[in-house]
């Protein structure tokens, strides 16, 4: 098990469940809707929040927005120690940054963190590999992936300092895993952040994250996740607890659980799946709902689903359990499914 | 390594592809709307497709789909040995039955398969578990999926037929890996067809799926795949693709790398993205293109890209792999890029 690092208040690591994070995606500068972003990803159960810091300008908006964000924040840094120690002292828990980028500035933002007993992540990133550094590794970008990562790594260490959190990050999903995985055999107490960068947009971009993922979370490699995509952040968020549930590791709302529709089908599907689709956070943790074609199989096949409709031929069947309730018409069978999920707990 | 079976010209299994499979959604009944269905899907590099086949009324219309059909057609049967039996006559040439549901007539079907070289798929699901199956795998579900699908198996192999492909299929990720890697441990050389059933809609749909599979995939356990998914069977074959491409196994089509945004964004990533995506799939196998926010780290951070467009003061820059090729207008940037692509290959 890894160790645990605590970022104000929040234990990451050592047991606790894999936490979910996302980045800001409006400028400092604009404080206000910052916060307000920042309320929102909370709601949706965000628990860490990256935000750029790429100026010293920005530093009384960063301490504005430490003080008064519901959920802990990570302070992006590139380069300029003297940013990070600024973050630092302007109180935010924990700092991104790249120890090899700054550096002698690096003893001071060592000194910083450790005063303040703020967490560093040290964030490697496959687009940032120099010609050196692959040709170290043969080549094999994952390989030089690790090893940047354990450069950062180790200028932290040599200076005795330990509270961190590792990230390696790369476009390609098997590459992500491959370093991820020789890292975690060289360091397997310290926690992991983990996500594929730069993952995409809309469907393909899930699919890489979701995939990649998977692959660490299976061997027991990551303690806090973001799925980065070209989305707004509350996606992100929704998207990592909509893994962790797949993976059957955390589980945040409902579960929607749909048959994909066949021949047999008496009932739009999808056009119910949608309906229902949105409510699922409003219901309790762990949840499923089920939203069949026919009540021939329906009922059967989703008997594990605490709740779900069946198409009939007065128009749609509610069932617990696999054991059907009540027969409803189909315009508001969402509405009786939802209602019936919500009384019950 | 699995042994390859073939159905209709397309081999499964024995080190080919990784073959992506979908299901039609409309009744066989509407034979023209099913034919127009397996064309679009054949464009989008579909290989195979499951038809339900519920009733002997409906052979010839099956008969007719698959002489007619660009891609082998595999048909889904329930229960009724003698709808095997029709479909095979009719000319399929592949059906999915579960064989201890059809009593004594399975060896009529399996003769009939025989003389045509028709390959049976076994479907096990845990929705179809019943009591005392559970029971002797003492309550683990996934144990009993397993087990219900050698159950099936053993039936055809007795009979010395084994042209088979095996599938046992869950809601749950974790039961799915576990019944398969259990499966694929006592028979390496058969081939398997890897899904999550029901894995219900939209993003929630996408990562069950691709992170189920990707954990199958990565131990080598899959032969042909299918997203099962409460949308259109089109979606079904572009995730499938989609999740082959994240796993580096198979490319289809451009991969579009974008990045996830930051305060220090000059355009707008996601709307460009979204202007890009739909035309990936005219673009050469595997080639990358790039969308990113800013100019600074753009080129860089994605020169590993064929292309791409990252956001300049006058609008925004064209990139071949890191190197700014020309600046365009920013409202014209997708269009440069595209083309671009296009005219390089």
């Amino acid at each position: 098990m890894t160790k645990a690092v605590e970022i104000g208040g929040l234990k990451i690591g050592g047991g606790n469940p894999v936490r979910v994070e996302s980045m800001l995606k409006i400028p400092l500068s604009d404080k206000e809707k910052c916060y307000e972003q920042c309320a929102y990803l909370a709601k949706l159960g965000c628990e860490l929040v990256r935000a750029a810091f790429p100026s010293v300008t920005l530093t009384e908006d960063l301490a504005w927005l430490a003080k008064n964000s519901p959920i802990p924040l990570m302070a992006d840094i590139h380069f300029d120690a003297s940013l990070a120690v600024a973050a630092l002292e302007a109180g935010v828990p924990s700092i991104r940054i790249n120890p090899g980028n700054m550096a002698r500035g690096i003893a001071d933002v060592v000194a910083c963190a450790r005063e303040r007993r703020a967490v560093i992540r040290i964030g490697a990133n496959s687009g940032s590999l120099n010609s050196a550094q692959l040709k170290r590794a043969g080549g094999v970008r994952s390989d030089a992936l690790a090893a940047a990562a354990e450069e950062q790594l180790k200028i932290l260490l040599d200076q005795g300092f330990d509270d961190v959190i590792l990230s390696a990050k790369s476009t390609s999903a098997p590459e992500t895993v491959r370093a991820n995985s020789l890292l975690a055999l060289k360091y397997p107490d310290l926690p992991f952040h983990i996500g594929i960068t730069e993952s995409g947009f809309g469907r393909d971009g899930l699919i890489k994250s979701a995939s990649g993922l998977a692959l660490l979370l299976a061997q027991g490699i990551g303690d806090t996740i973001r799925i980065s995509l070209s989305e707004a952040p509350e996606e992100e968020v929704r998207a990592g607890y909509s893994l962790l549930k797949a993976l059957e590791l955390r589980h945040r709302g409902g579960a929607l659980i749909s048959c994909p529709t066949c021949g047999r089908k008496r009932i739009d599907v999808m056009g119910l799946a949608a309906l229902v689709s949105p409510h699922l956070e409003d219901l309790p943790d762990g949840m499923t709902v089920a939203v069949m074609g026919c009540e021939v199989n329906g009922p059967g096949e989703a008997r594990d689903a605490d709740f779900g409709i069946a198409g009939s031929r007065g128009g749609a069947v509610i069932f617990r359990k696999g054991r059907v309730l009540r027969e409803v018409p189909l315009e508001r069978a969402a509405e009786f499914l939802l209602q019936a999920a919500q009384e019950d707990f």
